[in-house]
This record gives structure tokens, sequence and C-alpha cells, in this order.
């Protein structure tokens, strides 16, 4: 039986967002998010970190070849994402707020039924160098 | 007399923008600008490194001390762009577009008049780890 | 149910230690530690990347604010290690040698109890950026 | 009982590799691998990322020395691979596809055995900064 | 008068070479390129800094666009080293020893023509994270 | 004529210091330097680049061999300065405060009547990854 590898591939992004819970009140959010929640925005260098694991084709010694992986990122998420401003211009967070952490969860469900080869085991969101989230879809 | 060292403090800030020329048509902007001109804005995470060129102080052995330097940058400039939408919440750049070119040169114009030993010499700052802009005040 | 998503916040500290067994002769001290034995000392720049993993507050969008995390990282760890003699200044450290994985079991046992939501489930330490080290609490 | 930590030795190695399926024709290989089949070679700064785990010695507060571990991955990985053609230099690849998820899973064959103290439990093989591959030998 | 800025743009390419003078004995090369001489080759993730000086353009907020950089790079470098093996792929190495130090000054006479606005001024070539050469046309 | 050059080798070390001014008062040296001053020192993982200029040698296509610069940063700095207490341990920071800024000038100081081939242009003192200090002889 062939090994079992985890392949990851590392994905840019640059974004706007808001932190900003439409329930609440401008003074609940500006609460909470503090400077997160200004209403013009601010903005993120985001790096997205996608693994696969599966076992090692014998043919291509690859688990998927990662050119098509980045490729399924940039259709199913940075399409979506990229030079966006994430409250306004992705329908998934009109009501959900943009934390590092439903971002990721999104990131997920875009992909997970995306992958040709393997399984999706891992997202890494990095928000900046000292602020990142990891989801495996539990 | 004694040897002239740069000393240069990193600092980062998050905003939003949208490059966008006011003067020109919406189909201008799309064009010049692609997915930059984008009416909701996108972000990043930027880095700039500040450099001040000056005499070794014989009693302290700083030029200036870097944690003068680092509460400056925070007074002049992170201040007034960290957490911001740098072309609606920053006066400076409502008139003028917020390439990294406008910024640097602004940052400069902030920091300059404020150091107090050694002359600032060189910002640097990273809009992505891939495209950078260096200012020596020409 | 809410996902569970891990959230890690990294945070730097600067200290010096020396490698040393106080049971032991400066002998086998210099056979066993090498130069890291210095009685004098070296030092290190210390990333910390503390993980807490937990359901999403739908209300937030967060499994615990991250500069809650911040700030429980410098209450807990950096007021007691940040530009400290390990062997010295941390009573903790008395007794016990600092080698990187002593200093990140040490990390757990200070914030394990304090995390406000969700649950700590790892802390990776980097002495430099090719020796690291990893506690999951077991 | 003595808690368990994973240590973690980066190391770093150039090679040059093709990827290429002896048992195919050379448009088949073009086809599937497209530049990297470049029949002359291309190459990489690989970074190899080794962890161990293991209970920490009472006496030393090691799992095992990192001095030792790096030591351990000279003789056995950088003294194979290093300033190497992996196709043409390297027998174990001769007849298999130096892809990184094959690199990863022969440096684990290599490393292994070899481990005195503790257990080898993870390898992480970055073939760029954006390509990554993880085996933790099953 | 505009203020002038330096606009710089990081590129990326993987390549295979071997340090090879073709008019020396091959223990001579051996003597002085040591491992490098490998007649097999080996290979390095480069990175390339580009960096053009000139002044900022009222209209666009841009010495030049940073877009239209990246292309050039890509026409004028990268598509001749990128997945390549340097001596045997690239006409300018085949009598020329493949050293980060010429193939920075190349890089420079493939690019500094092709500049459309302002003026190349440094080419910065990373052979590794710790080896790099500077060319500023000199 | 042969091109010019600049070669950069980036060197690490280790080590423990104290900000501290004898001539001055505990108190005074508290007051300037704050948690800098801590008696039993604290430290840093330091980086060091070198920078050499010079024409590239036709034979070698080297401004000089960079594991020979490699070798001199390692006799003329690491062996004084890797795993030590600058303050204590180092006499020419017996009586100097060890800022970032006098290690440079030393390190200046140390190498540049080393350099075999070209000459030394600049060194780059890193103290941690936001502050650094550049030293061009001047």
């Amino acid at each position: 039986m062939s090994p079992t590898v985890v392949v990851t591939r590392r994905a840019h992004f640059n974004a706007a967002h808001r932190l900003f819970n439409p329930a609440w009140s401008d003074a609940e959010n500006a609460r909470v998010f503090g400077p997160c929640a200004n209403p013009n925005a601010h903005g993120h260098n985001y790096n997205l970190d996608v693994s696969v694991a599966g076992g090692v084709d014998p043919g291509t010694g690859f688990v998927l070849d990662i050119k098509v992986l980045k490729d399924l990122i940039e259709e199913h998420v940075l399409r979506r994402l990229d030079h966006r401003n994430l409250n306004l211009d992705v329908p998934e967070f009109a009501a959900t707020n943009p934390t590092a952490e439903n971002i990721v969860v999104q990131c997920w469900r875009w992909l997970a039924p995306a992958i040709p080869a393997g399984k999706l085991v891992r997202i890494v969101l990095w928000e900046t160098d000292r602020n990142l989230v990891e989801y495996t879809g539990g």
C-alpha cells in the first residue's frame, strides 16, 4: 500500500473587511470589536494554507498535482475573495461576521467538495504574521 | 568623531484602500487600476521600515533610542493609518490616490520633522511580500 | 453545532539563559551542553505560538478574542520571561534547566488555567529559526 | 512521569531534479509534468523539518540533544541529497520519481531507524515557500 | 516636481546549475567550486528583486504600474530561466559560469532596455536565504 | 572592465547582553535603558549581513568565494560573539555599551582588514525582526 502524505499549497489574497454584527447596535459593535469595527473597513494580506492527504500515486509520485490544487484554490476561493471587501462583495459574509474563524470555515465549505484526489484535511488562514486560525472540518 | 550608523525600526499597520483617481471616469479607473479599483476597497498588512542616520552618542551608544523611534512612528503614522480606510478616513488621501508610492511619501512628510536625533534617510513600505517602495526624500 | 476552530497567537520575548544542571560538575555541564553552558549566559529572541481550540461564538464569530489571548500571554508569560535571565530571574528555572523543552512545558502550566473560552491545545516555542519545540499537554 | 514534547530541527539542502516516469514516453512525461519534466533538470532550495517526540530527560532537560538531531540529518539525509541531482546521483530515485512526496517518504526511511531517543513523528519537506509535504509514517 | 520613488518587485524562479569553468580541467573545477561543480548539477529557488526609480506620475500615483514590472520580469527573465538548467538551457551561460554574480548582471542586461518608465537602479538575486548579490549597473 | 557586484553573506549568532553605561549610577542606567538594563542580562538571536563589493573575476565568476566570506565571518566575528555574554565575555564591550550600533561598528573593525578581494561596503545587524542597524564605514 502506498504511503499517505499531506500536500499543502499556500495561496495569498488581499481583502478589506470590517468586524461587525448587524444584529447589534453600533455602540455594541464598537465595544466588542474596537478599531476592527471601523465602518469604512480596514484590510489584510491573507495567506491560506490548504492541505490534502492521500496515498501517493505510483505513476506520478503525486497525492494530487499541486498545480491542480493551486488552480482549485484560485477558482473556489481567490476568485471570490481576492481584492474584495468581504462584507460588501461576498454574499456568504453579508450576514456573517468575516472573522478569521468564519472565513476559514467558509473556505473549507467551498473547497472540500472540489478536491479530486485525496481528502481535504486542514486549512490554515493567516490574517497577520501573528494571528492565524486552523480548521480541520470538525 | 563618532561613527555614523543607520537605525531602522519596522512597524506594521492594516488598512483598506482603493486605487482611484476622482478626476477620471469609473471606466477609466477600472481600465487603469483593474481589481484594485474595486469601489468597496480591498486591503493589506503593510510593513513600514523607517531609517534614521546619525552619530552614535558616546553616553548611550544609541543614534536614537529605538523605543523613541517606535513611539514616533505610532504617533505620526500608525495613529493615522492603522485599521483605517485610506481613501475615506485619511484626509491626505481624500484627493490623492493611496498608491504605495504616495503613501510612502506622505509618511516621510509626517515623520521627517519629528525625528529628534539624527536624520530621516529612508522609508520602505511593503504592500505585500513582493511589492515594495522606497523613498529617500528626493 | 458551531464548528471547532484553532486560534493561534504568536508572541515574542528576548531572554538570556544558560544550559546547566546544578547537580552536575562544571566539567560535566561543559561536556553535555558545550557552549550553551557558558557561565555568563547567551540569549535568544524566542517566538511563542499559543493555540486555543473551541467552538465559534455565533455572536462574535470568535473562538476567543485574539486580543484577549494576546493580553493573557503578556500577563502570564512575557511579564515573567521577557528581558530576563531565565536561570537567575525566573524562580521556576532556579533548579530546572531552561531548555526549550522545559520552557514550553512551563508556559503551558502558566497559561492553561487562564484560558477563558475554548481550551489550550498546543504551544510551540521557537528558540531559533531552525530549533523549535511543541507541547500539547501530554 | 515526564511530559512528552516534540522537538523539531530544520535543515536545508540544494538539489536538482526532474519529474519523470521512465516507464512513460517523453510526450507523456511532458504532458503530465510540464516544465518540471525538462530533461536537463531544474532545482530547489529544500527545507526539511524533522520532528522527534519523547519524554523530557530529567537530567538534561532534552528529549534529545538537538545538536545530535542536526548531525543525524546531515549524516543520513544531507550527505545523500545536498548539491546533488536527485535523479542521477541518488540510487533511491533512479527508478522512483523525485517528487516532494517520494522524497519525504524516503527521508523517513533513512531517519527513522537512526533516532536514538524518542521517536520520529513527522517530517515536513518544503520544495518552495508555497509548496510543502508532510509525512507521519503511515 | 514630483518625488522620486524606488519601486521593487520580487520574482521567483527555480533552476539547476553547476559552477564550472570549461577552460579548466575537471580537477581544477572540483578544487575551486567543491560540491557546486557536481557534473549532474544541483539547484536553487532563486528570488529576484528588481528596482526601478522614477518620478511619481500625478495621474496614476505610480512610478510604473507594478503589474507591468511583474510582466516584464516574466517576459525577459523568468521565461528564460525558470525550470531550466542554466548551463545547458540558457545560451548566455553556455560559456559563462552561472554564478550568482554573473546571473544578476545578465538579468540587468535583459531588463534595463525594457523598462518603460523610470530607470532600472538595482537588482538583487537571492541564491539562498543567506547568500545574495546586488548589482546597480556599474 | 568587469562589472562591480555586491556579495552578501548572512550569519547568525546567539548572545546575551545588558545595556549599561558603567560611568552612570544604576538608577540612571535603569532610567535610560529600562528593562534592557536588567543586571542579569537578556539576549538575542542576531543576524549579521556582511556585504563586499568588487569586480567579478572572469575565471571564477566570483567577487570572492562566498564560502571564504562565510569562514571569515566565523573566524573574526562568530568565534568572539556566538554563545557569549557580550558585556562579560568580549573585551571590546567591557567598557563600551553593547548596543546594536556599537556591535555593528566593532564587527566592521574586525572584518574590514580581513577581506581578501573586493572591499567591505556594508554590515547590517538585526537585533530582532523589527530592530536593525546598518554601518558603511563612515
